[in-house]
């Protein structure tokens, strides 16, 4: 086992954006903002509390103006907000995100697919957004996503990886969220993905964003952790689904993380007890058990 | 990353045993024959079949001896079963089973609420058992439960399965099964447990045996694997549920182990694809989805 484990590691919960998001059901502004604030009681520190995106295309997060204004705010807590354009940008900064957030693909086919354009082009569309967001003191973060396989490519090179990692920071983002997005990795391909990024980026401006769609989630987060990465994305009751494997899951659940980090001694400042609390409101919101099996045991012995 | 992983990896299914023996429902015979030939046809070479026990304690058992007599065998696969005293061993080895295995807790209020005497007890009524299966030229696995954690007294010092482990060892155990009964443990737990056993048990008596309750089973497994451990027990379907967490799950699932260790390149002579057969087989016998998010993922692109 590995020494050079983080003696303390940020959980940044996506739940309200990247898990609702997903959700087939739709929830209500109040139960979004209950779920904001049941996570900052417990000590998370970084929440992904929306998307400023047109409505015609996520109609799930078409009341994020709405979550931001009704929440209560807890002093220390960064709410972000994932902005696709300068429209998204200058509605997240009306409703007073803390930090906001650009996304690029390092599978070429995926970004043709999904945002019908390269990987190139999509980072170019998000410069004058960079530009505004820095102009006006916000942190940008950028996500990566399919760093280890593709819907349509399969695996893809941990250079590719390291190359758009490389770009977003050069645009000014500070963070780097690596995101396994259809959640094919595995230790072995982890490991080599994260050598190849920690060539071009400071350990400190990289985060992983795994998912748990073939179980594998934290097996992969051991090895992150051993190379000592300081940022783990995760949504609580593992919030989320896979559009590209149907029925199966998606995030890794906060709970099963926050678990292992636990039982690893590495701090994170959240209370399992109190996130729990979230976790059964919000399971009750969508009427069926949380995706993740640290919270079903747990709460089972409630 | 550790170097040190194993080239190669023995999986022992437990599913037909302690997967079926914890669910719910009944399954007939016919479908207990058609999981473990399924097994074997997807490359399986160690399959825990069955268990010769008193019917009143695990009704789900009674028909071993039929499972026994009716499967077709295959050349190079061993079929082994649960003997807890003499008559289960004189049935087990009547029924033709290949490997016996006994069982002790390294947790002392586990095993008087369990079998109702102490550890050292529950090891002296096995000597007759070794002895008789020894004489006859059966090799004992010896399991033991509680690792990691015991639902009665919480975590369990390393060095007491150290202890109970050479302890079977002593009594003719040519192997030792580690188990993680409630799935509680972490990997930093993994890494002292191993530690410990490891300075009393060769590296080939070494198997870990992980239930996945807490979702920890894969990256408890990476440790086992950092350690050498080359054997492994999995259920397919993750089989099996918790007695202690209701409603939670029980053994870590064969194909999310299968998995990881083909993304790490360990042979294991398994066939995915032939495995998933079997695993959607036994998952329309029992009418809901495996308890596996691998073998959910790669069924649902079928």
């Amino acid at each position: 086992m590995s020494s050079r484990y983080p003696q303390s590691v940020s959980i940044l919960d996506v739940g309200p954006r990247d898990g609702l998001q997903n959700e087939k059901q739709t929830v209500t502004t109040a139960n979004k903002i209950a779920l904001v604030e049941g996570l900052a009681a417990a000590g998370v520190r970084r929440i992904e509390t929306g998307s400023f995106v047109s409505p015609k295309w996520v109609p799930q997060m078409a009341d994020s103006a709405d979550v931001f204004a009704g929440m209560q705010r807890q002093e220390g807590v960064i709410y972000s907000a994932l902005t696709p354009n300068m429209k998204g940008l200058e509605n997240a900064m009306a409703a007073g995100a803390d930090e906001v957030a650009v996304f690029g693909a390092a599978s070429e086919s995926f970004s043709q697919k999904n945002i019908n354009c390269s990987i190139r082009e999509s980072l170019a569309r998000f410069a004058p957004v960079m530009q505004a967001a820095t102009d006006n003191g916000l942190r940008v973060r950028g996500y990566v996503s399919c760093v280890m396989g593709c819907p349509y490519e399969g695996d893809i090179a941990p250079q590719a990886v390291a190359d758009v990692s490389q770009q977003l920071r050069d645009m000014g983002c500070y963070e780097i969220s690596l995101g396994d997005t259809i959640g094919t990795g595995t230790a072995y391909q982890t490991n080599k993905m994260l050598e190849a990024v920690s060539r071009v980026l400071p350990l400190d401006a990289m985060a992983v964003h795994f998912h748990d769609t073939y179980g594998q989630a934290l097996a992969n987060l051991l090895i992150a952790l051993e190379h000592g990465v300081p940022t783990i994305d995760a949504a609580i009751a593992g919030l989320g689904g896979c559009p590209y494997a149907k029925g199966a899951s998606g995030n890794v659940a906060t709970e099963d993380v926050l678990y292992m980090l636990n039982g690893l001694g590495i701090r994170t400042g959240i209370d399992m007890d109190k996130l729990l609390d979230a976790t059964q409101a919000i399971s009750d919101v969508l009427g069926r058990a949380p995706v993740s099996k640290a919270a079903q045991a747990m709460l089972a012995k409630r």
